[in-house]
């Protein structure tokens, strides 16, 4: 959001005041990796869901941005899996260069938004970590950009309150050096529970059980590696499944997904969706309908991540600037409704991926974010899932053609099952 | 807070209106134990920090009720160190009782509260968890009942960020059964430190070792629980202390105490002290000096506690009653000033136990709560701490009398090193 008022300013354009009220100590996000768990030096909420061993999941031909390319960054070609410290290293190179430090607030949490219809415009009550020091100011505009990776949804299963191992949300899982020669249990059949499996298998586990509510995740798994249906209860370090099996455990982690959270957010301001890539009253996906001098940006589930963001930064931004005019709400009911057909239409995740390239293409459109191919995105996510479902402990040694710069990634020196070092400088390594 | 007010308005007085907004599900607060760490099904952080395993780790007779006796509770003697769950039953009982379950908003968050000079009035803005209902009212008064032992004090070192193990504050422990076999490092020198330690000794944990920073406890411990001086580094699993020696462990539990944080309140309301029997700015202990509307409960460090809440709370209800009378500023700063002077000038835990005697008996003296033999109290604290110095791993099996019935307690049928079933139903048991 502060680059793309920033890339406005340096064009010559006027900007509004920014203010950036960010919790952590620096910037990154989800992707600012914290040891921490469940509360932080000040006792707040973690934000952060990353582990150590964390390598991208999708290549990064997917999230590049199309103003700041990889090749940019790092002057040569990279593999297409890059582990997490060195994707932060993109990502803030990134926000280096455009020198937009100075619009954030450190340390600093929000407590309290209001909006007041009177003078049309929102109070936000902040405090500063370090001094507790608190301070309430005025807004024409709030965006929305905490995300909804950061607070798990953690249901309860009979019996766990006893379970006397590692017992712990993804969100708080850190690292699987520590699951060698353990018997682990992952709940959960999406990326987490896929990603945290294969990173137990790699560390060395004795064998992970991967337990699905509603259908396997259905790879080709080594052995060790096995499905099983949804659970009944635990009984001290044994599992119980709904099929009448048991296994028993030494660690669990719990890959339920998160919730949409924004506790400094009133009810009529605050989303409360599934995670899904069209939530119910964001206009464009990013207009909050019942009050449209605020918006959320990211707030949809992803394929498209970076290049998403920032089309839907660019045009928040052109809606504040008065670039782009804001629909009344006629216009914009029948816009969400039209977007929420097709979302309730797609089929599988193939469709969603088109559906969210097409959402995409939508705000590039709009703005004047460079144009991009998304549909060579598209395919190269369709041919990743293709590639995952090949070669599911393998995936990541496979390379793709970025379409911003047309570089083809090169392999990472050292296969993803034999790399257990992932720091940016063994990355940065020209042999393994 | 509530009970006293209930007992005034059983006794005929009138009393203003009460809410009382509560997070949790069920009241209890600390003794409300959770299995969940880190933050809750609603994303919030979770105020407990119990875990199963927990028995009291004073004697009952230091904390009973003036108005509401174990005899009263369970109907015969039981022993002096109940278990967590044995605890929870006696203060839920007294509760029940005083039928003020009424007055309470369960799973309802306080956001923020600001004081408004020129009604005199607060506001608190509240939100209900299951639907992120929010609303914000006016008081005349806030009491902050919200304790300090729920948001954990965790320092950072070096080389943490990469220890494979188990890792986690004592805020977020919840068993020690998982250490069995394992060699454990406990980071404190506190309660939590004594307590954890010796619950992994207790649960067969292969060694145990606690860090202290400036003076070890000091306690006759068993074979294999060490004590050493501060950390240096983690490397991997092992352990570097400042003397040179090392340790390689399975698990850390960093028992570096709480914070005093209240991030509903702002920086004007909030108290920041450390963890001690008398923090500044408190007037008697519980009136907000710069502004004597609000008030705290239970903000000390704390030997006496139970009946020590409870004498707050009444000296709280007959201000707002206006059965005595408010001091003016400068009769607030005077006793403040004499307080913490005798405060300071505390040489060690059995001076501490003595201050908090004459805070309590003071206190007592101010309202109708019952009279207890405080002193009698007082001696009882420092007989438990001669016989935990005598026998660390046996003081939960003495017995002590109770001031307010005359009641020896009974030993537990089980001693405590030998009894793994923490529960009320085993407890009840008449035999082992």
């Amino acid at each position: 959001m502060l680059r793309a008022f920033e890339a406005a300013r340096q064009a010559g354009a006027e900007i509004p005041e920014l203010v950036c009220y960010e919790k952590q100590t620096d910037w990154g996000g989800q992707w600012n990796y914290s040891w921490r768990t469940g509360l932080d030096g000040y006792g707040e909420p973690v934000p952060s869901s990353m582990y150590r061993n964390l390598w991208s999941n999708g290549p990064k031909e997917g999230l590049e941005f199309a103003d700041y390319s990889f090749d940019e960054h790092f002057g040569r070609p990279v593999s297409s899996y890059p582990p997490r410290e060195v994707l932060w290293d993109y990502i803030a190179g990134r926000v280096e260069k455009s020198d937009v430090r100075k619009y954030i607030r450190f340390e600093t949490a929000v407590r309290w938004v209001s909006y007041d219809a009177d003078t049309e415009q929102f109070s936000v009550t902040s405090q500063t970590l370090p001094t507790a020091a608190d301070s309430t100011e005025t807004f024409d505009y709030v965006v929305v950009a905490s995300g909804h990776f950061s607070y798990p949804n953690f249901p309860t299963f009979a019996g766990i309150e006893t379970f006397p191992g590692m017992l712990t949300h993804a969100h708080d899982f850190r690292g699987a050096e520590g699951l060698k020669d353990q018997d682990v249990l992952v709940i959960g059949s999406s990326y987490s529970a896929e990603d945290i499996g294969s990173q137990a298998y790699k560390m060395g586990a004795r064998s992970v059980t991967a337990s699905y509510r509603t259908q396997p995740m259905g790879y080709q798994w080594p052995d060790g590696f096995s499905e099983r249906p949804g659970i009944e209860r635990f009984d001290g370090n044994t599992v119980h499944f709904i099929d009448g099996s048991t296994k028993d455990v030494d660690a669990v982690i719990v890959c339920t997904g998160y919730l949409h959270k924004y506790a400094y957010l009133p009810e009529d301001l605050g989303l409360r969706s599934p995670n899904n890539v069209y939530p119910d009253g964001l206009y464009r996906g990013v207009v909050w309908n019942d009050n449209p001098k605020l918006f959320y940006v990211g707030a949809q589930d992803q394929w498209f991540t970076f290049n998403m963001f920032d089309a839907q930064a660019w045009y928040v931004r052109d809606l504040i600037l008065g670039r782009s005019a804001m629909p009344d709400r006629s216009e914009r009911d029948a816009s969400i409704a039209e977007w929420r057909k097709r979302f309730v239409a797609l089929a599988d995740a193939a469709d969603e991926i088109r559906f969210q390239g097409d959402y995409v293409q939508d705000l590039v459109n709009l703005t004047d974010y460079p144009q991009f191919d998304v549909d060579g995105v598209v395919e190269i996510f369709l041919a990743w899932k293709n590639d995952k479902a090949a070669d599911i402990m393998g995936y990541r040694d496979y390379t793709y053609t970025s379409v911003m710069t047309g570089t083809r990634s090169i392999p990472h020196h050292t296969r993803w099952m034999d790399e257990l070092d992932d720091s940016l400088e063994r990355y940065l390594q020209t042999s393994g």
